[in-house]
């Protein structure tokens, strides 16, 4: 028996989250999708992908919501077409320039109040922590007290678990969990830039290269042919 | 000179957040005004008495939020035209269909991202605990964590402080304060049914009405005349 009958699972359309849907497959009923455009440079494709992945895991349900607000609000070049995207720098200690404020906490928010009103006893989501861009709402602790506020914000007889199946993993780590869980990652998107072919230079990218290439497998993506080759050497 | 430079209220246009206004002008110097529309019965009204707050604050900016998903995720009679609202009942023990599942943590999480984004240095919401409709999202506890969640999921520099200056108050008691602050009452809604004369018989409405009677003031808002017979004898 499922260890959840209903699990929200947050779908980006990124190799995160699809990992993070392969393990949510493992332990629940049904899947409800829930895909969040917040007006990035490449939302058409991430929807594409999420809409692909959905027919691949059958879920049972796909939410999308439109968070232009995110946009609205700015400080960020993923949402900010004014904003150059910086070139990966692997080694910044720096947040990067494509941090949305306290993203995931509205991403969380949103899935619990679904999660809530179709009974789903988890939500599911596919952030890294140390391996991940940096960002202040992808660290362990953050999740461990959203997980207190979900407690403290809904019904008695709610229970809601949240579940962040890659946060201890490196890039690398997600690519050889997906290879073993049968991730379809021809049907993900990571470039910020662009969405025909990846460009191979943004961070996204030479995260996403890097991981496959530390795990000994070829990303099945598109790339241009150079960046791909910088990449791999990295 | 005031604590905080900036501030963000989250104003629905109801005499709670009008009260939060009031307060937060008393600490700040510019003011942000966050108002969502949720798509409940009568957020026009609503929406039309953020905007004349706003100009009565000198409010610096006021950002209107589109959270229509929460309609989509329905199971509450505030934002589904299908399910009727109660009547009063001010005595249930509950938790009332106009429940919205964990709005205020949508709510608040937006308004951080906004003043992470403006270097605002708290967020003033103006809800109720102990004699607030029971929603759990409500409840001294929930804002509690959610400070911690806002220390834990932004950049280390930021400071943002959640206010929530009527939480321990009775409405009467909101009602004596914003005598004291000068609050304009003549400019905010309550009823969840009607936006033209409110209805009088929604919790809301009867909660508003026993305030105004307990401090022994007569509410500026038009009623349907039975209604405030009644309600002002409860």
């Amino acid at each position: 028996m499922a260890e959840f009958a209903r699990s929200v699972v947050c779908v980006s359309g990124g190799m995160d989250s699809a990992v993070a849907a392969s393990e949510a497959a493992l332990v629940s009923g049904e899947l409800y999708f829930l895909h969040l455009n917040y007006r990035q440079r490449t939302e058409r494709k991430e929807l594409e992908c999420a809409q692909a992945l959905a027919r691949h895991f059958a879920a049972k349900d796909m939410l999308t919501v439109d968070v232009d607000y995110l946009a609205r609000i700015g400080h960020s070049s993923l949402t900010d077409p004014g904003l150059p995207v910086e070139p990966a720098d692997l080694h910044r200690r720096v947040i990067p320039s494509t941090y949305v404020p306290f993203r995931n906490a509205n991403i969380l928010s949103i899935a619990a109040s679904w999660a809530e009103a179709i009974g789903a006893g988890a939500i599911f989501i596919g952030a890294l922590g140390e391996d991940g861009s940096g960002y202040p709402d992808c660290r362990p602790e953050f999740f461990r007290v959203f997980q207190e506020l979900v407690r403290a914000g809904t019904r008695p007889e709610t229970r809601i678990e949240i579940r962040t199946p890659v946060i201890h993993l490196a890039k690398d780590g997600v690519v050889r969990r997906g290879l073993e869980l049968g991730t379809p990652f021809e049907l993900t998107w990571s470039c910020y830039q662009a969405a025909d072919e990846a460009c191979g230079a943004c961070d996204s990218c030479a995260l996403r290269l890097r991981g496959f290439a530390r795990a000994g497998r070829r990303d099945p993506l598109p790339y241009k042919n150079i960046a791909r080759k910088r990449a791999e050497t990295v």
